[in-house]
């Protein structure tokens, strides 16, 4: 292998350089400090786990996206984590099994085998907020207020929310009773939006006509919160539960509305997106214009389970990555003082006082050139002072 | 697998729960700041890179302790780093190429396929400061300074510096001529501090019998900076270059008491931790009394090379989870104050001040238990104000 060979960096896979680093240690910083302020504990899971902990409620995708690893100890698969979710669901299941509601937060770094888009990162570093112990549509409007507010946090005000409840789809599922494989090629077929297809399935596939005229209506019905009565009259006649579902979404909208005015909400019902371990709200925010999701998450009232303590969940995730991108906050760039190289009397405890004040000090090193600075320290009248570059 | 079988950690890897979790946190922010005010620019390299750039230079210790994947992509071997200075090193030598003086800091995880000691953890937590392109002592000061002030700012005081120079041992080394396999052998035996079978591997070993005594006196010579003038005297005859080792340990000496007079020192010239990419000054910075280093480092002038960039460089690492375990910082635990359940007016907008101005606010959520609070948020004469639990 030649030199010019050793330095390339897998594909996906970037050093995250200064200035762009301060930047995210900066939002990260900030974020988390968000969320203690709204009373969410910090936790910290390991970047590996056995397999089966790791995986557990989050469905194939998660599996293949996952890097496997044998521990040496004892033979057995580790995996490195793709997704820090479910380390905390098992966290709330077992490590801290809290009566009453739990709200974490957490940021780390994630692995994926592969990357989701073609221009995105395999090592995205992840964020997130999660709240235990809660059913109703106030702990989903909790998590949709901090994941606006995370984006607000980090300079993105123009924010549109793209909401959705899988409750709705999957009650009328339950109508249909369709068989499992034919259920997972109806999801293939809405994920990818494919309308003509969709035209083809409906009539073959559901006996129950009225039943399949609401499903394929729901590919159509998206838009502002104005189309949440056509749906609630389309699935009114089919389902009482599919009604109720849309009736929280109706009041989450409501809430949000109320609260943040400039944010801008687009409904679609046949957004499924993790409709394998989601059971309730699921959500989304993008920069209003953008076509990737910054931050989303949803209700997932079952993942607890397999740890032996289902509760109800909801909790949102976001990509810091993506989020330092799309960011309009300027950090501040520290001004360098330059430091002589000198041992002078009362210089190191001058240093020491700037630098504890949050002033970046470099030490001019012996027989090195001298290091670019906006300003130096001198000595005046036999007293240490910053002067100007420019002075 | 039963439900009791999931949450099981593998050996060494464990969840960070809260408290220790936000305390940490504290403590990684506080360091990075620090090491800004200093003027070292922070990186953040990927969690796994081709198993080429992770590996250079740093011998078979690291290779065994790294955990392989394959590059679905590509079918290359990668590795998820068990050490982050490697990456620094060629982030200087070619994502940042600069010339003169380069300060880089970093903090991430790192995994380790075994535990170093059977006590510790796969999953540490890495922060470190590298310092590249100056070759004198005056960087290995400042390097040196650097650690013991992260560890002041971690509220640990009482510090013993373990100091030594791989150029003495190494100097001697040439003029011995041993084969590498002996070479390798004897390094075994000063590693385990195998007295009894030094003495019999000197005389076996050695031709140049004054060589050999001084190699054998090195083990047994240990102790305070004022071991440093027989050292001198021991190396004197037998080769300049070791001499010159010396005497830069001892200009190092002189300054860090001079800085630090606080600080315990202890010289080890036969301890050839990393003698294999160490070039110069080594060392490792313990609690008084612990017997476990918290940070340590060295000169490692060779490394870039592999890159296409040889640089003088010297840097140190600590593990963040054994700095926070041997810390004595108190982090204050914020109060938590309780929100009732209500949309009156102007609630929203008091909460969110409370929040901005660093306070912890939890609004209880309907239908569920009051929760534990400090204090709660209530309405006197139509104004929001907070009342202590206890009035």
């Amino acid at each position: 292998m030649t030199i010019a060979d050793r330095w390339l960096l897998p594909e996906g896979v970037e050093d995250i350089l200064p200035p762009a680093a301060e930047r995210i240690e900066t939002l990260r910083s900030n974020l988390l400090g968000l969320y203690q302020t709204w009373g969410f504990d910090q936790v910290m899971p390991p970047m590996m786990e056995y397999i089966e902990s790791l995986l557990t409620g989050a469905g194939h995708d998660l599996d293949t996206q996952t890097f496997k690893v044998t521990d040496q100890l004892n033979g057995r698969l580790m995996g490195i984590r793709a997704d820090i979710t479910p380390q905390v669901a098992r966290i709330d299941a077992h490590s801290l099994a809290r009566e009453g509601v739990s709200r974490f937060c957490y940021a780390g770094q994630v692995l994926h085998t592969k990357a989701a888009n073609i221009m995105d990162t395999r090592n995205p570093i992840q964020l997130g907020a999660e709240l235990y112990g809660h059913a109703g549509v106030e702990s989903d409007f909790e998590i949709i207020s901090l994941m606006i507010e995370s984006l607000g946090a980090s300079g993105i005000d123009n924010v549109t929310l793209d909401l959705g409840h899988v409750g709705v789809f999957r009650q009328l599922m339950i109508k249909a009773g369709l068989d499992k494989d034919l259920e997972t090629q109806l999801f293939d077929i809405l994920a990818r939006k494919a309308l003509p297809e969709l035209e083809l399935f409906v009539p073959a596939h559901f006996k129950n006509q009225s039943l399949g005229e609401a499903v394929r209506q729901m590919a159509y019905v998206c838009g502002g919160p104005e189309i949440i009565p056509s749906i609630r009259e389309l699935v009114a006649p089919l389902s009482a539960d599919a009604v109720e579902a849309v009736d929280e979404l109706n009041q989450l909208v409501s809430r949000i509305t109320a609260r943040y005015p400039k944010v801008k909400l687009y409904m679609d019902l046949s957004e499924l997106r993790g409709y394998n371990y989601h059971t309730g709200m699921v959500f989304a925010a993008y920069k209003t214009g953008g076509s990737q999701p910054l931050a989303s998450g949803g209700r997932y009232d079952e993942t607890g389970k397999v740890f032996g303590r289902a509760r109800p969940a909801t909790g949102f995730s976001l990509n810091l990555l993506k989020v330092a991108d799309a960011s309009e906050l300027t950090v501040e760039t520290r001004k360098v003082i330059l430091a002589p190289n000198s041992d002078g009397e009362g210089l190191y405890e001058f240093i020491k006082q700037l630098r504890s004040d949050g002033h970046r000090v470099i030490r001019q090193l012996a027989d090195s050139d001298v290091e670019n600075s906006d300003a130096v320290i001198d000595q005046k009248d036999g007293q240490w002072c910053v002067v100007d570059r420019n002075d």
